[in-house]
């Protein structure tokens, strides 16, 4: 199947979306973008053997390739609307890609983004989304913005990710259905868009928690000259992961609550004035705020142990170039 | 170095762009679109081995990787504005990352594009950028409209940069600085933005000549229902391609001129009454724009040899899944 007819068959489709006056099949898309809203746009590229393993399920990666880039969007309080995507494929195997558009496709569709360029090429499997996405003019969420006195909290659960990876490589064992809900969490992670948009107004800085808590925290308090204060027993997590935390492998479950990456949940700081809104809100969106700790002057990040002392060191967050 | 420290170092710079409210170092990019215009946007994916030579000067990889973007605002008139650019590299090399950057933000700042937004990961070398423009609301070019009577226009030479390919890999022999000099157009091609933008009103549809002319003018007649009838004669071609058409290699010598890819030169239709405004353009513009032929109703590609014969077959286009 040659490259135009890969893009007939997967990629070229009528746009359901009226903004979009070009969509796929010329030089490049043509958009109407909304007025009084900002632009905003961000890129993820999923390698495999780094992001994703060799043989992971199509479908799952189709999802996951768009959702960390939803996941973006969602830590700007902006609206994702449109998504190009481009692929590095080591052959044109139409069964694989069509699986990985279903799942690509699915997620798009759940979030109305409309996918409005691409390109396709043969080499080392490579797939990056470029998402493009509006807020309303002068409200993105950022990183700079946590002042002392703010509460930090987190969506979700951390670690599950991690722990998955741990569990499907085989440095740890889970119970089966343990180890599938975990694992769904890892390739097919729900962005948190509807909470980063609410978020405007509410939270003073935001991040998508995608490299690990001690180093996407770690940029909210880089970029807002401050330091947290964190209770590890307030961080929120899987039942199976919190035993783990209490047995012989808590050095393992501590990396993959404060270090894992993958797990797109946001991390957020917000005035204690804001706390009911957040209680109503975590009701609302079905979706649990957990308040970890608070922002303060000193500029690091200290994370108390069940007893109340300081952690004595943080795991290392995730490098890709590590 | 970290991924972190890579992106201070290379990356992460003050927008010179007031319209960049947030650039590199938050979760997105947000830009204030302007005011009746539209917004375009395009993505490339460049592979070692497969786009690029292993070893390629880093300086004019970063230059033509941005090029080839750059190329696809100029087909459809539309004025390149904010770049984000994702890269899986082998190694964290300091060195390679800052040639290749240079490059990359010569061609940048020449065309006052500003990079928005990144990705870096390890992974099998792969160069993806997404481009945005900004176009006057409806005024695009497009692919669509090419109309029977209509000129067919080729802006520069084609076929440089497939000859130099073949001089590089020894598969035909130039004379050293006639190499040089298509090597640069291979490795360094200069996107056509001015003519892009000044086209808008005059041509009918436009194509930039990344696949080659046969496939590339395929592409607009396909989409705007018609053929066309072009004489081989007119195409223009630098001497040293000239010379290989009347010779024992003319065989290589025609896949170069009509089915070379990475020329970046536009293909235009016009309507007959513009050819003095086309004149006047080459002559402002300093560049060659060269009527090569016409468009038919008849739904087939012609290209008549030297002599007014019809060639009996045409070069295939260039297919990445080929």
């Amino acid at each position: 199947m040659s490259e135009f007819a890969l893009i007939d068959r997967f990629f070229k489709r009528v746009p359901r979306d009226a903004a979009v006056r070009i969509g796929i099949g010329d030089d490049a898309a043509v958009i109407t973008p909304s007025a009084g809203m900002e632009l905003a746009a961000s890129v993820d590229m999923l390698v495999e053997g780094r992001h994703f393993l060799q043989g992971s399920d199509p479908v799952r990666l189709g999802h996951k390739t768009l959702a960390v880039n939803l996941s973006d969007m969602a830590a700007m309080g902006a609206t994702p609307r449109w998504a190009l995507l481009a692929g590095a494929l080591p052959d044109e195997d139409p069964e694989w890609i069509a699986a990985f558009m279903s799942g690509f496709e699915a997620l798009a569709t759940a979030f109305n983004v409309e996918l409005v360029g691409g390109d396709t090429t043969r080499g080392p499997r490579n797939l990056c989304v470029t998402i493009l996405g509006e807020v309303p003019a002068g409200t993105a969420l950022t990183r700079v913005g946590a002042n002392v006195g703010d509460d930090v909290y987190v969506s979700g659960t951390l670690g599950d990710a991690a722990a998955a990876l741990a569990g499907l490589t085989s440095r740890t064992r889970f119970e089966a259905e343990t180890l599938a809900t975990l694992r769904l969490r890892l390739e097919a992670p729900t962005p948190r868009v509807a909470l980063g948009s609410t978020l405007r107004g509410i939270a003073t800085s935001c991040i998508d928690v995608s490299d690990g808590l001690v180093g996407d925290l770690g940029h909210i308090l880089e970029a807002s000259s401050a330091g947290a204060h964190l209770s590890l027993a307030l961080i929120p997590r899987h039942p199976a992961v919190d035993a783990k935390l209490a047995g012989p492998e808590r050095s393992a479950a501590l990396q993959w609550l404060l270090a894992g990456g993958d797990d797109y949940e946001l991390c957020f700081t917000a005035p204690r004035a804001t706390a009911g809104r957040i209680e109503a809100l975590a009701k609302e969106l079905a979706l649990p705020l957990t308040r970890i700790g608070m922002v303060r002057a000193e500029r690091d990040l200290v994370v108390d142990d069940e007893r109340g002392r300081p952690l004595a060191s943080l795991p290392r967050p995730f490098d890709h170039f590590g």
